[in-house]
C-alpha cells in the first residue's frame, strides 16, 4: 500500500466593509468590476425603497418573499434559474439586500453556483448589520431543521448602511440588540448594558460589527473561538424551536443568554455579582416564556442541537461579565442533563412559569 | 462613511491518501475518529460487492442509482433526509463508494451538511481514482446544465483500492485513460501515449493520481493553473451535450484535446511534430462524431461554457506535448469565433464527417 498525506491550503477573501449613510454611490462604485449584477431583494424592503432607490438601479432584481421561509431549497432554484436565464457567468455577483434570511440563502447561492461566484451584502436590519451579515456563514433550512445546510463563504463586501433602521420597528431593532447583547457577555462588556431604552447607539451597533469581525478572523471555519458566538443561543435556538416561533429569534436569544448565565453561575464559573447585573440587564425587559413551554419539550429540542457531538449536549458558557470562558483551548463544555435541568427550572421560576 | 477591508484566511485542509489493494481494512482503521459512519454506495457497486464486502460493513448505507442522473437536488435532498434521519452531526462522516457522480453529489452534501461534515471517497472506476476524486471539486446538475453547482471542499481521505477495476468494462477504462492522456498532454508527456491497447499501467494511473494532486495543490480553488485541467474540456463538453450524452465523456474529452490540440497547433503555440504525436495516440482508437453533431449546435453548446467570462470563449492551450501555455500567469486565452470554426472543421475533417 502507498500512503500520502497532501496538505491542501485554502486561499484567502478579502471583505470590504463600508458604515455610513446612503451608500448606494460606493455600491455601485464598488460593483463595477463584475460583468453583471444580480439583486436579490426582501419584499419588504423593495415595497418600501421601489421609489426612491430601486427605481434608479438598472440591475436584474429577483424580489422574494421575506422570513424564515425564504430559507428553502425553493428559494435557491428560484435564484439559480434566474441566473441562469441570465447567462451568469463566474464573473457576475449576487447584491442581496434585505435581513438575515435573505443573506443567508443569496450568500448559500453564491457559494455553490459555478461552484462560487462574488456575494454583497446590504443588510436592511440592525440583526442581520451586526450578526448575519458578518462572518461568512450562510444558511438555508430543511423540514423543520433551522440552517442544517449552508457553506462558510464570506462576501466580497458589505455595506451597513443606516438609513435603512429608520424603517425598522422597535421589535426588530430589539432583534439586533440581542446580538449586541450576547457579544456584551461574551466579548466586550460595553456593549451588554443596551435594554435602557429602544433608542439604538450607532457607535455600539459599529462595536458590535468589528468585535464579530475580530473573532471570526480568528477563526473563520467555527472550530474554536466562533463557537463562543453561539452563547445563548443552544437554549436560544430550543425556545424558539419549541414555540413554533411565535417567541423571536431576538427574544429566544435574551432568554438563552440568562439561563446560559445561570448556568454558568451554578457552575461557579461566572461570579454572582456578574449574573446579577446580566440578570437586572434582561429584567428591563418584558420577556415570557412561549405557552406550549414545557420543561420535556426543551430537553427534547436541546437534542437536536447542531453543536452537539454524539449525543453529548454541550454549551458555551462565560467566567465574567464580557469573557467566554474556556476549557483547554475548547469553548464549549458538555452539559450534563441534570444540571440542564436546574438552569431552565430557574429560568421558569424568573419568568412566573407554571406547568 | 467608515471603511474597512478585512482578510479572511480560510484553514487547510488535510487529504490522506491510500492506494494499493483490498484496503478496507485501512478504512476501517480511519474511520474510528468518527462518531458515525454513513455510506453512500453506487448501487451497480454495491450489487457487485454485496456479498463479498458490504455484507461485513457495520454502518448505515444508503443505495444511489448510478451515473449522472444522481447528481440532482434530488439525491441531495435524499442524503440530507438520510443523514437527518440518523441524527447525524457534525462529527459524523459520509462515506461514498463509487464512480465520479457519487463522489460529486456525496461529496457536495458533505460540504453543505451542518455547514461542513468530513467526507470520504472510495472511488471504484479509473476515471473517478484519476479524477472526481482528486482536488475536491464537488458537483450537481441543475436542469440540463451540467455541473452547474458545486463547492470546492477536500475530502479527509482517499482509498485508491485497484482491486475495484476488475470489475470495469473496456469503455470504463477508456473513460479514465481520457483524463489520463489529458494529463499527458499538459503536463507530463510520460502520460500521453496510452491508447496502445486495452490494459491499464497501474504506474502511469498512480502517476495521473499525484501529478493531479501537485496541479492542484498550487491552485486549489481553481484560480489559475488548474484551470489547464480544463484542456479538451471546453471542446468536449460541448460535444457531449450536443449528443445529448450519446458520446461519453471519455471520447468526447480525447476528441477534445485533440481539437484543442489541433487549435494550439494552428495558432503556432504548438509544434507540428508534437501535434503529429498526439493525432497518431488518437487515431489508435475508432471514435467517432455524434450523429446529431453540427457546427452551429457545437458553437451553441460552447458559448454556455462555465469558463467563459462575460461573453467571451476562452481555452487551455498546450505550447508543447506535456506542457500547457501560459499567457500572462493565465491559463486561457480568448479564442475567436473564427479560429473555433477553423479547429471544428478540421476536427469534421478528420472523422470524416458529412454535413
Amino acid at each position: 500500500m502507498d500512503y500520502q498525506s497532501f496538505l491542501i491550503s485554502r486561499s484567502s477573501t478579502k471583505t470590504d466593509l463600508f458604515i455610513g449613510n446612503n451608500l448606494f454611490k460606493e455600491v455601485e462604485e464598488f460593483t463595477k468590476k463584475y460583468s453583471q449584477i444580480v439583486c436579490v431583494i426582501d419584499q419588504h424592503v423593495f415595497e418600501l425603497y421601489n421609489k426612491s432607490i430601486f427605481a434608479f438601479l438598472n440591475w436584474p432584481i429577483l424580489v422574494i418573499t421575506q422570513g424564515e421561509d425564504a430559507k428553502s431549497f425553493s428559494t435557491v432554484e428560484q435564484i439559480i434559474q434566474f441566473l441562469m436565464n441570465l447567462n451568469c457567468c463566474k464573473n457576475s455577483a449576487l447584491l442581496a439586500i434585505g435581513g438575515g434570511a435573505i443573506l443567508d440563502v443569496t450568500g448559500f447561492v453564491s457559494s455553490i453556483y459555478m461552484r462560487g461566484i462574488a456575494s454583497i451584502y446590504i443588510p436592511t436590519t440592525l440583526l442581520a448589520m451586526v450578526d448575519a451579515a458578518i462572518g461568512g456563514k450562510t444558511a438555508i433550512d430543511h423540514k423543520k431543521a433551522k440552517n442544517i445546510l449552508g457553506t462558510i463563504y464570506n462576501p466580497r463586501a458589505i455595506f451597513i448602511d443606516f438609513d435603512f433602521l429608520k424603517t425598522l420597528s422597535e421589535n426588530q431593532i430589539l432583534q439586533g440588540k440581542a446580538e449586541m447583547f450576547k457579544l456584551g457577555l461574551v466579548y466586550n462588556q460595553a456593549l451588554y448594558s443596551i435594554f435602557q431604552n429602544n433608542q439604538l447607539d450607532f457607535s455600539a451597533a459599529i462595536q458590535a460589527i468589528f468585535g464579530k469581525f475580530s473573532i471570526v478572523q480568528k477563526d473563520p471555519e467555527d472550530l474554536s473561538l466562533r463557537r463562543s458566538l453561539n452563547f445563548g443561543h443552544t437554549i436560544g435556538h430550543a425556545l424558539e424551536s419549541l414555540s413554533d416561533f411565535t417567541l423571536s429569534h431576538g427574544e429566544a436569544v435574551i432568554i438563552g443568554c440568562l439561563t446560559e448565565a445561570y448556568l454558568s453561575y451554578h457552575l461557579k464559573l461566572l461570579p454572582f455579582q456578574d449574573f446579577q447585573k446580566i440578570k437586572n440587564e434582561v429584567a428591563k425587559l418584558k420577556l415570557s416564556l412561549p405557552e406550549n413551554y414545557s420543561l420535556d419539550e426543551c430537553l427534547k429540542a436541546l437534542s437536536f442541537d447542531k453543536k452537539r457531538i454524539g449525543n453529548q449536549i454541550r454549551l458555551v458558557l462565560i467566567e465574567k461579565l464580557g469573557k467566554v470562558a474556556s476549557f483547554e483551548g475548547q469553548y464549549t463544555r458538555e452539559i450534563s442533563v441534570e444540571d440542564l435541568k436546574i438552569a431552565l427550572k430557574w429560568m421558569e421560576n424568573f419568568y412566573g412559569f407554571k406547568n
